[in-house]
């Protein structure tokens, strides 16, 4: 009954093919009781300061005239994000700061003003699936290279493309952090790939979610190294909650009046109340003290990971120890299917998410790999859960 | 400078003929000290009840343990939208409910699943300029049919281009206090055009962000008259607020993968702190007695604008009295130009919004109607405004 009301409906061509995400189906299984889940990238909630937040809001509802109106977007937020992209290594003022509804929007947004149908792009060969969801109706070329996974993108294979005379819409990166690999794009790779974009006239969307979340010493974003062709795409969803639903984005200038047109068809462009709530907090003072929280307790897990990594599969796997971000990304060195590891491992009650899920290309192997996510869960969970995953596998 | 830049980008073709909307020029004037604006479709946040607003927010703060976390959208508040829609005069149950990020997101998301590029579809000749925002990047063929101010939509009209064979993406329609003319659907109609939807297979989106405001009799919706061909938008920007960002959509079972992978391209599908607040609102059972200040008030505020329009413009203008919504849409009987006349009256600080910014058709001549907002103002401002409005044209 389902399948032929939905044949009813003469769709769009690539609506067709549209189909839920992994991650989708996993985010049920955290809530089971006893359940550790490695899948998502959920932040710990239990560092936010309740007090202070309870503070900030009752002042909201008391003392903001225009709290549940209809009203621009918070123009002061903007001022403290300028401070945030300082410690990021960026100079920019208010006027190319443009607030979304979390980075997934921003992300969304700029894919919609830069991407032409069918026009091709540059991703890595395993990237974080939203921004395909984001390119699915646009039906892109998808063009990959590979990653190394102490160096991240491999920008040789960037420039061969954009030197073989390819024309790309823009060059897709998460360089902290990366999702899923969790690597660092290398210092001098960031100052080339800057380069690339401003000699080839190629956009370059810098996906900064993890930026602040570092665990040796933080690297400038590549948007610091170049211009006005490097988007930058920032969120509160990792460092705050994605709850509120803010992130923003770094362009030219002149890009405001068509995020603020594109936007208002999208969702309305209004101060929301979770604008208010991240501003409310930012102005506390509590910035840097809460990243040293989080660094700290996060590393620390990832840290505990790494042990029971070692401890419960001693000759196994390979992986790295990720500088940045909520992901370690662990390859089994005999040729292990991990999508199909994962229906046994969910009975186990520990999930992660199978490299499969990250393919750029859909018919891409990518069998051997898993993302293992450290930050939501506490080191005795982190323990047990991997314990779990090695006695499953 | 600025346009050089903007040139320098290979933008996608629609993006090139992008411009703010009128609505976004205005938002600014609103807050101007003594300026009264009739322009924008704005609740009067002074009823929210501020107490209660404080107490769910504490309470969701202090015990709801996922409210800051990545979590699935409210199956609870779901159910409380399956009540609304009962009020509304439509059966249905929570897997027809699709929560979204305002009513705009639900016109949004329902235009990207259902319009292939270069498709016809049906619009009024005056309309919402969110749907024509939404409908902007796939370059559809608008098909107008006309408005009769007392009845509504010419169905007429719409079965004469449906019986042409021509095959539209959909028909948009706000039925109950439609924006920008003030007008409810006359009964017979909304039974019509159900019957149309069914008989050509041709979808209708019913925009309803006014249907609970009513001045005298209430209406049941199109939605429910009809079956699965029928795509409801709700919202609670009007009656709570659109600063949380919450609203809704009624459409078949089966619909609801695609909306949740199209809303996680958007922006991710999660609960949000603005979800969770409605949810709080409406489990303290406000929501009638709400809706009877919010009604008894904005009856109130309409009918001193019409006696201030008698009043003021005893023979130059003709206007009907709306059951329904925001608006008072008013005609000049001379040919006035309310588009010209707009900066006169912005220096007398009085603002509405001219017909042509509604217009569904760019090149189409709309010249001597205003749309005027009355419920944003208090009574004395409502007069004066008029009074000033009069003494500029």
């Amino acid at each position: 009954v389902k399948i032929s009301l939905l044949n009813d409906f003469n769709f769009p061509s690539w609506v067709k093919h549209t189909k839920p995400s992994a991650i989708d189906d996993l985010i049920g299984y955290a809530s089971q009781p006893d359940f550790i889940s490695f899948a998502l990238g959920l932040p710990d909630q239990s560092f936010l300061p309740k007090a202070v937040l309870t503070e900030v809001t009752n002042d909201i509802i008391e003392n903001e005239i225009d709290a549940f109106q209809y009203s621009p977007p918070l123009e002061e937020l903007k001022t403290e994000i300028v401070k945030l992209m300082h410690l990021r290594g960026v100079s920019c003022d208010e006027k190319q700061i443009f607030l979304t509804s979390g980075g997934q929007q921003g992300l969304n947004l700029l894919v919609t003003l830069l991407l032409e149908r069918g026009q091709p792009v540059i991703l890595e060969e395993l990237v974080y699936p939203g921004i395909l969801q984001s390119l699915k109706p646009f039906s892109p070329e998808i063009l990959t290279v590979p990653t190394d996974l102490k160096t991240g993108m491999d920008v040789e294979a960037v420039e061969r493309i954009l030197k073989s005379g390819v024309k790309p819409a823009f060059i897709y990166i998460v360089a902290d952090g990366s999702n899923p690999l969790g690597v660092n794009l290398a210092l001098d790779k960031r100052k080339r790939l800057a380069e690339l974009a401003n000699t080839y006239g190629v956009p370059i969307i810098e996906d900064d979610p993890y930026g602040f979340l570092n665990y040796s010493n933080q690297l400038p974003c590549i948007k610091s190294f170049g211009g006005e062709n490097i988007f930058y795409v920032g969120s509160f969803s990792k460092i705050f909650s994605p709850a509120l639903r803010t992130g923003w984005v770094v362009v030219p200038e002149c890009f405001l009046p068509l995020l603020v047109s594109l936007k208002e068809s999208f969702d309305v462009n209004i101060a929301t109340f979770g604008q208010r709530i991240t501003m409310g907090l930012l102005r506390k003072n509590i910035f840097e003290s809460h990243m040293q929280i989080l660094c700290s307790a996060y590393r620390e897990r990832r840290d505990k990971m790494i042990l029971s990594l070692n401890q419960y599969f001693p000759t196994e796997i390979s992986f790295e120890t990720p500088d940045s971000g909520f992901f370690i990304w662990v390859n089994f060195i005999e040729n292990i299917n991990t999508t199909l590891m994962l229906e046994k491992s969910l009975n186990a009650k520990v999930s992660y998410i199978p490299s499969q899920s990250f393919s750029a290309i859909a018919g891409a192997k990518h069998t051997s790999g898993m993302r293992l996510n450290f930050s939501y869960s506490s080191s005795q969970q982190i323990e047990e859960g991997i314990k779990r995953l090695a006695e499953t596998y």
